[in-house]
């Protein structure tokens, strides 16, 4: 197989999924001042990805450490865009990165549906987001067969001696609903 | 500040720099048989990244195991994208996802010019790319300030364990020189 060059990109553009589109119309500037409607909102995005068949169980945003401002949104992508990196974390710290048009977060905060996996630690870390905030422990993910990788036992004591804030876990019935749909639905386990 | 959600994309498009697409014109299709030669290629890439001034020193690529064919380049892009993810590692990944449209690189190998970075072990481990192989050891990134993130001090064993190779480090005066030219410019470290 011969692989021609014939395009002048690195990466083509992903778009969101057209009920994401949508739903980013309805949602422009809000504030979502407490932890648990931030998780919420995490889960409810993890949740549609699954019901309207667009991918995998994991949601995620980026929101103003002080204002709590929705700055980024993210679904997990991997199989809709080819692209392996595409995690609902990596795809919310680019959309804000893109959004706010700078390369350091400094002022932010993640938030997962889901403990990260190994690169999405280190997503984290690059982005300069100070706080992370997840949701289901890395066990609810297992529990259908994804894997997170292998990640320092105490990768959050490591992240902590940087000086970042990370919470978690926070589980929850609506944490743990996106997984079991998408079990039952059959969803690909990659 | 009110964050406006006018476009439909996660992320937009990220565009070769001119020089590497001047370049991919040349070399479509090539094939590299030897280590060494792909480790040279992935050199070349990072020291043209700095003398061009499109980025830091970090150069890697994607080529079929068997055939040695490159389907994929990648150059740190973190600054010029602002996109803090854009490590050469996740730029080669995404490049040959794209030129190959699957999800599964399984018959591929990722040479990077530098030992890679917590989140890129991560996203070597996801594009399902087989084997890994890297020149420079970390300590060279380090000696000039950069980062990899906690890594498990065994990254190398638990790779390996997983049925995949990891070769490296090579160490070498081409590998160093990108990163002494980066210094000498007084590059941005980050």
């Amino acid at each position: 197989m011969n692989v021609l060059f014939d395009t002048s990109l690195f990466l083509p553009a992903i778009p969101y999924p057209d009920w994401l589109r949508r739903k980013m119309g309805e949602i422009q500037g809000v504030c979502m001042s407490s932890v648990e409607e931030r998780l919420l909102f995490v889960h409810a995005l993890a949740e549609q990805n699954v019901s309207e068949h667009t991918g995998s169980p994991f949601g995620a945003a980026v929101f103003h450490g002080r204002t709590h401002e929705l700055v980024g949104v993210g679904v997990n992508q991997v199989i809709q865009a080819n692209q392996s990196f595409a995690h609902a974390e990596m795809m919310a710290l680019a959309n804000a990165h893109d959004r706010l048009q700078v390369a350091e977060l400094t002022d932010y905060e993640l938030v997962s549906s889901c403990e990260p996996c190994v690169m999405c630690t280190g997503g984290f870390l690059w982005s300069k987001v100070r706080t992370l905030i997840y949701g289901e422990p890395g066990t609810t993910a297992r529990s259908i067969g994804f894997d997170e990788g292998d990640k320092p036992a105490n990768w959050e004591a490591l992240l902590r001696q940087r000086g970042l804030q990370v919470l978690g876990p926070f589980p929850s019935e609506q944490g743990k609903r996106p997984f079991s749909l998408y079990k039952a639905s059959q969803g690909k386990i990659y």
